[in-house]
């Protein structure tokens, strides 16, 4: 059984001219991210960002669907958002998976482009069925920062469609990327 | 070259009770899926609902980006958004496929529930490579309606995860379904 957990970047990350900014928390990314979680066995969702006004958000949305409202409109979304965290930082998150897991998380880094390093899906597949636990990393706005790429202990191939178009938004590749990694072929 | 065409039914789709509605256009969905279809090499994408003001709505979500402040703004939307086609039934959208390929599309519903003459991923896969123009009905809400299962030529299987939870958003499901159609494997 895969143990593997994804951290929703805010910060740091880049806008399209490449700097380095702290994007705002979009409803629809903890609501399509959390219920891809949910279906592929994913063990956590974390939501990272800085701006505490930002976490406040993010944790109304979550409390909604948890103990509010939501809860007993649609009782399957609740499943899907008890796997959200929100955390402050991605080193809070990494903290958080190794106190649960016993061990530190190998980090992989997803990213739009190629990089001379990057692990394969069926590579990854493979280690996350019987290796240590994994913590997948995702970019909101124009993607992870170049440290965070650096820094992490793998680069994962980007998904490729027909061609050279390769603007998929962050829910898309997160879905495409789980049913890549643990999804049941056929 | 696979000769695939989507289409997004807000009616006749149902709600969480099994009633058939006209459910409301969504932003998000326009993008993402625009985005995913553009990926991959769709040819046409079409946005279905009987609603007039909902398809104004949805022509101003598209023009904003094709012709307007968008378009200058994130280039590389424009080409997605262009795939789209506000249409007002589904019967349309099979007439302009028919009149765009010169033969009329084999229709492939999706469901999130198995249904036992449903075609599994690799045999539609093969077929797309080499066949006739299909055309892939996604619903909105809780799904397409019963009838427009019934009427299609197949309906797909769906997307498995890691157990019994299939709450993916559409657009999650659009995405990962296009991935396994027409995407690039490795």
């Amino acid at each position: 059984m895969a143990r593997l957990y994804i951290a929703l970047l805010h910060h740091p990350v880049i806008n399209r001219r490449g700097e380095v900014i702290a994007a705002a928390v979009t409803n629809l990314d903890l609501h399509d991210i959390a219920r891809a979680a949910r279906t592929f066995g994913v063990r956590g969702f974390f939501v990272v960002t800085p701006l505490e006004d930002q976490r406040g958000f993010a944790q109304r949305i979550i409390d909604h669907w948890i103990t509010g409202p939501g809860a007993d409109h649609i009782p399957d979304r609740r499943q899907a958002m008890q796997l959200i965290r929100i955390t402050e930082s991605l080193a809070e998150a990494v903290a958080a998976v190794t106190t649960a897991e016993g061990q530190p998380p190998v980090t992989v880094a997803t990213a739009a482009r190629g990089y001379p390093q990057a692990i394969d899906y069926p590579s990854l597949r493979g280690v996350l069925a019987a290796d240590r636990p994994h913590l997948l990393l995702l970019g909101t706005a124009w993607g992870l920062a170049p440290d965070v790429i650096a820094a992490a202990d793998h680069v994962l191939a980007p998904v490729a469609g027909a061609g050279g178009y390769n603007h998929l938004s962050v829910r898309s590749a997160a879905a495409i990327i789980l049913d890549r990694l643990l999804g049941q072929r056929g």
